[in-house]
C-alpha cells in the first residue's frame, strides 16, 4: 500500500494529511499551530510596536509544522515512511521572506533578527499600499499590458509592493537578502535543497507570464532605479510549472520530517489553487468557489482571455496545460460576522442561547422559512469593496427595500443573496468574455456547513453545486500533486487527472436549483444588476464621494 | 383672574389644561384614558373579531373625558367655573362617526350597537383602502382639480373613503345615519347643542374648499350613484372658520363639565394644527414640525400655491385669514423604534442596562460623538413610504455606505439624518413653489427630549429651531382659541394673534446651526437628493418592483 502526504500551510497553523493512493482515503491528519501565530504587534524579543497594517510570521514555525505533523500522521496511521512515495505542499500567498544564498532566512541571523523587515510578510500584510498605489499609477501611465491580466490592478498584498516596501524602509535588508522568495518555494527548498519557484505564485503574485516573463527592466527602473535588475538580483527567471517534480527529500530533510531521503517532492502550490483538483476539477468549464471569510473563484480555460475584473490569469497556474483564472469576492463570511456582531438584537441572541444553538444557525433557520423575494430586500455585497468584477476597494455596501416590518433574518438572508448575486455576476462576466462556466463546485468552511447558503447559490446561479467531500481540500490536493511527483512507477500517478480519478472527492449530495426559486431570483438579480452598474460603473459615484467625506471627517 | 380651558383628544386619552389668561401659565392639567382605548379586535359585547386594519373608538369615552378632566383641573387649581370664560377643543382627524339628527351616535342605540360600522372610525382605521384607491382612480380619470391640493392623492384615512366603506359594507348604517361627523365637531355639538363644522377638518379631510366647496355631484355620482347627494344627505355645506365662536355651553353641557352655562365655546380644531399658535406662529414664513412617531409640518401662506407633495392646503385651515399648508413624513420616531427592536446588538442592550440608561439615550450618546459624515452612510427615510414630497406609499428604505466597520450608532445616526434630509426636502420644495419658510419651530415628544436630533435638524436645514415650551401644545392652543371665542369683553382676546402674545411659549434655548456641520451636511444632502430623485422619481423603480415581488411572494 502506497501513500502520499499533503501539507497545507494556513494563516495560523499547518496541517498534514496522509492519503492512501489505492483508495483515496485520508488515513490520518495532524495540525500544528504556529507558535508565533501572526505577529502584528511585536517581533520576538522586541518591545517596539509594529506600525498598523503589518502582519509578519516566523519561518521557524513552518519548519516546526514539518517536524511535528509528518511524524504524527505516520504514527497515527501506523504507516512506515518506506510506503510514502511523495509529498506536496501548499501555502497562503503572497507570503514572502528575504533569505541568504543558502536559503537561510535573514531573521535567523543575529545581525538582522531585530529588524521587522527580516521576517516573513504574510499575505495579509497591508503596509505596502503606498508602493502598490505608485506601482499601479506608473504601470497605468506607461500603458503596461500586464495590468489587464490582473483586472487592472496589482494588489498591495503581492510580491513587488512588499519587496519595494523593504527597499524603501530598510534598504540594508534589501541589500543583505540574496533572494526574496515565496514561503511555499522556501519550504520546497528546505525539503529538496534546491530553489525551484512555482508557476502559480509567480503568475498570480509576481506578474510573471509563461511567454512574456516579468515586466521589463524599464518598468522596474521607472518604479525606482535600484529596482532595474530586481528579478536577477532577488528573484529568479526559472519558474517551474505546478504538477512537476521539484526534487527529492534530502538527508537533512529526512531527519526533519521522518520521511525517507529520496521521497518525491512536488513543486509548491497555493492553498486555494491546489483545492481545484481535490474536488476533481482538471479541465475547463468547471468553477470552484472556495467560500470562507472571502470567496475565491477558480476556473480553467483553454485560451487566455482578458476577463474584466478577475484577480489573475496564469498558464499552468492551477492545472498544468491550462490557463488558470482566479476571481474573488472580498466579503462573504465576514459579512455575516459583521451582521451578527453589529445588528442582531438581544431578543434573538437570548432565544438562540436558550435553544442552545449558534446564532448563525438560529438566523439561518428563520431565514430558511422565508420565500424568495418575500423580504423585498436587495443588497450590494460591497461592505469590503468589490474585487471581481469591478476591482474597486472604494465601493461600500448598499441595501434597498427596508420597511418598518423588516426582520433581522430578512436582512441576513439579503446579505447571503447579495453574495450569491455577486458570484452570478462573476460567472456571467466569464461567460460573456469567452470563458465557459458549465459546472459549479464549492469548498471551504461555508460549503461544509451552510445548507441554506448553498441552496441559495444554486437557485441564484441556476446551477447544480457539488461540494468538496474533504474537510481539508487543500492538503488533499497537495497530496495528489505529491503522488504525481512520485510518478506511476513508484506507485503514484502520471498526471493530476489520473490522481483525481482516485483521490478527488465530492459529496453525494448535490445542491440542485429549485425552478420556482430560480424564476424569482432571475427577477431579483435584474434589480441587483441595475444597482450594481448604477453604483459601481460611474452613473452615481456617491459611494466614493461618501468615502472621501468619511476619510476627511475621520481625521 | 380669568381662565380658559383647552381639551386635546388624542388616540388613547383626552387631556384638559387650564390656562391663566393674564400670565399664560398652565395652571392645571388632567388626563383621562379612554376606557375602550382603540378597538381593533372587538366591539363591546361582541365575540366577532374585526377584520385587519380596523380601528374604532367609543364616543362615550370622549364624553367621559369632558366629565372627568374639566372638573379635575378646576379642583386642582382651586379655580371657580365662574372665572373660566372659554373652552376650545382639538381632536385627532379624520376621526368620524355616524349620528342621528339630534347628534346621538348610532352605536348608542340598541338597534345598531352590534354593528361595527356604528362606531367611531379612528384616524388610523385603514380598512377603506379599496374605496380610497377607487376614488383616486376615478378622480384622476376625471381630471379632478382638487387632487392637486392634496399632493395628488386622497388618503384612505380621510372622510369620503371611510363613509363609502360604510355604504359598501353596511348600507343599513349608511341609511340610518342622518349625519357623518368629525368627532371634533361632535364634541362641539355636545357642548353647544349645535352642529357647527370646522374649516380645518372639512378642508384637510373632506375635500372642502372655501371658494370652490366640495367636489361636484357628478364626481360623487361617478363613485357610486347612491353618493350623488352625499353632502346634503350626510354632511353639511355650512363650514365655520377656526378662530370663531361656535356657541356657548348649554345647561346640559354645564352639568356634564362643571362649566357655567354660557361659557364661550370655540369652533373645533385638529391636534396638529392647533399647536401652531401655541408656539406663537400666527403669520406666514414660520414652519412648525410636530415630531413624534411621524412628523407633521405646518406652514402659513399668503396665497394658495400648488406645492407638490403636500398633504393639503386649506384657507383658514390653521390660522384664520391665511392658507394653511400641511406636509408630512410618515416614518420618524417609528424609525428609531424599528431600529432598536430589530438592529441593536445584545452587547449594546446589556451595556445600556448596566449603565441604567434607556437604549435610545445610550445610542444617542454614542452617535453624538461621531463627526458629521464620519460614518460614510446616507439613508432614504422611506421605511414607511414617503408622504411629502413624493406622496408614494410604495417606496421603501434605502441605505448606502456600509462597511465591515460600520457600527450600530452610525446606522442610528444615519436614520436620524435621513429624516432631517427629508424635512429639508420639504422646506426646499415649499420655497421653490413660492411659499417662504424663514423660521423653524418644533413641538411633540422628540422635540422635547432628543437634543442630538434637534441639533442635526438645525445643522441639516441651516436654520435655528425654536422648541415648544409647553408639554401639551395642542391643549394650550385649544385654550387659546377658547379665549378668542370668549372675546376681549369677557376677559379673553380679540384675535388668535393677541392670544399668542400672552399665551404662546417657546423655550429660551434655541438650536443654532453649527457652521462646520452645515457645510458637510450640504454635501451629504446633495447625495441624498440624487438618491431621492433616482429611487423616487422614476429613474429606477426598483423599490416598487421589489414591493410587488414581495407582495406576490408573501401570499
Amino acid at each position: 500500500m502506497k501513500y502520499s502526504i499533503g501539507v497545507d500551510f494556513g494563516s495560523l497553523s499547518g496541517r498534514a494529511v496522509l492519503v492512501n493512493l489505492q483508495t483515496g482515503e485520508e488515513v490520518a491528519t495532524s495540525v500544528f499551530e504556529y507558535p508565533h501565530a501572526v505577529m502584528d504587534e511585536y517581533i520576538p524579543d522586541s518591545s517596539e510596536k509594529l506600525p498598523p497594517d503589518w502582519a509578519l510570521q516566523h519561518p521557524q514555525d513552518y519548519l516546526d509544522v514539518l517536524s511535528h505533523t509528518i511524524p504524527d500522521v505516520l504514527k497515527k496511521a501506523n504507516v512506515s515512511a518506506d510506503d510514502v512515495i511523495g509529498i506536496g505542499i501548499d501555502f497562503t500567498a503572497c507570503t514572502v521572506l528575504p533569505v541568504k544564498k543558502d536559503g537561510t532566512p535573514l531573521c535567523f541571523l543575529d545581525e538582522y533578527k531585530n529588524n521587522p523587515h527580516a521576517y516573513v510578510k504574510l499575505w495579509k500584510h497591508h503596509a505596502a499600499q503606498d508602493e502598490a498605489n505608485k506601482l499601479n499609477e506608473i504601470a497605468a501611465n506607461r500603458g503596461e499590458e500586464f495590468l489587464k491580466r490582473y483586472g487592472g490592478k496589482i494588489s498591495s498584498e503581492w510580491l513587488f509592493p512588499k519587496l519595494w516596501q523593504i527597499l524603501d524602509e530598510a534598504p540594508e535588508i534589501y541589500e543583505a537578502m540574496d533572494k526574496f522568495v515565496e514561503a511555499a518555494d522556501w519550504i520546497i527548498w528546505q525539503l529538496t535543497g534546491e530553489e525551484k519557484r512555482n508557476s502559480c505564485t509567480a503568475g498570480y503574485k509576481a506578474i510573471w507570464h509563461k511567454q512574456k516573463g516579468y515586466p521589463d527592466k524599464e518598468f522596474f527602473k521607472a518604479l525606482d532605479p535600484r529596482l532595474e535588475n530586481v528579478v536577477e538580483d532577488k528573484l529568479s527567471y526559472d519558474i517551474y510549472p505546478i504538477g512537476t517534480k521539484a526534487g527529492e527529500i534530502t538527508e537533512k530533510a529526512a531527519k526533519l520530517t521522518g520521511l525517507k531521503a529520496g521521497t518525491a517532492v512536488a513543486i509548491a502550490n497555493v492553498d486555494a489553487h491546489v483545492a481545484v483538483p481535490a474536488v476533481g476539477i482538471t479541465e475547463p468549464g468547471k468553477m470552484l468557489m472556495i467560500m470562507g471569510t472571502s470567496t475565491c473563484h477558480m476556473l480553467l480555460g483553454e485560451k487566455e482571455s482578458m476577463v474584466p475584473g478577475m484577480c489573475g490569469v496564469v498558464e499552468d497556474g492551477i492545472i498544468p496545460g491550462f490557463l488558470g483564472y482566479e476571481a474573488g469576492q472580498s466579503c462573504v463570511g465576514d459579512h455575516f460576522d459583521w451582521f451578527v456582531t453589529n445588528c442582531v438584537p438581544k431578543a434573538y441572541q437570548d432565544e438562540a442561547k436558550a435553544q442552545g444553538v449558534n446564532i448563525h444557525k438560529y438566523l439561518r433557520e428563520k431565514a430558511k422559512k422565508l420565500k424568495v423575494g418575500e423580504s423585498g430586500l436587495v443588497a450590494l455585497d460591497w461592505w469590503n469593496g468589490n474585487r471581481s468584477v469591478l476591482v474597486d476597494a472604494d465601493l461600500t455596501g448598499v441595501m434597498v427595500g427596508m420597511t418598518l416590518l423588516t426582520k433581522p433574518e430578512e436582512i441576513y438572508r439579503a446579505l447571503i443573496e447579495a453574495t450569491a448575486y455577486g458570484t452570478r455576476m462573476i460567472i456571467e462576466t466569464f461567460r460573456e468574455n469567452g470563458v465557459p462556466v458549465n459546472e459549479l463546485y464549492a469548498a471551504g468552511g461555508i460549503s461544509q456547513k451552510d445548507e441554506l447558503m448553498m441552496q441559495i447559490y444554486a437557485d441564484v446561479t441556476n446551477m447544480e453545486i457539488k461540494i468538496s467531500a474533504s474537510q481539508q481540500a487543500p492538503a488533499l490536493g497537495s497530496a495528489m500533486f505529491g503522488a504525481v511527483a512520485a510518478g506511476k512507477e513508484r506507485g503514484g500517478f502520471e498526471t493530476i487527472q489520473e490522481a483525481a480519478k482516485v483521490m478527488a472527492k465530492v459529496k453525494d449530495y448535490v445542491y440542485k436549483p429549485i425552478p420556482e426559486n430560480v424564476k424569482v431570483y432571475n427577477e431579483l438579480y435584474e434589480e441587483y444588476k441595475i444597482l450594481h452598474d448604477y453604483f459601481g460603473r460611474g452613473a452615481n459615484d456617491c459611494l466614493k464621494r461618501l468615502k472621501k467625506i468619511k476619510a476627511r471627517q475621520s481625521q
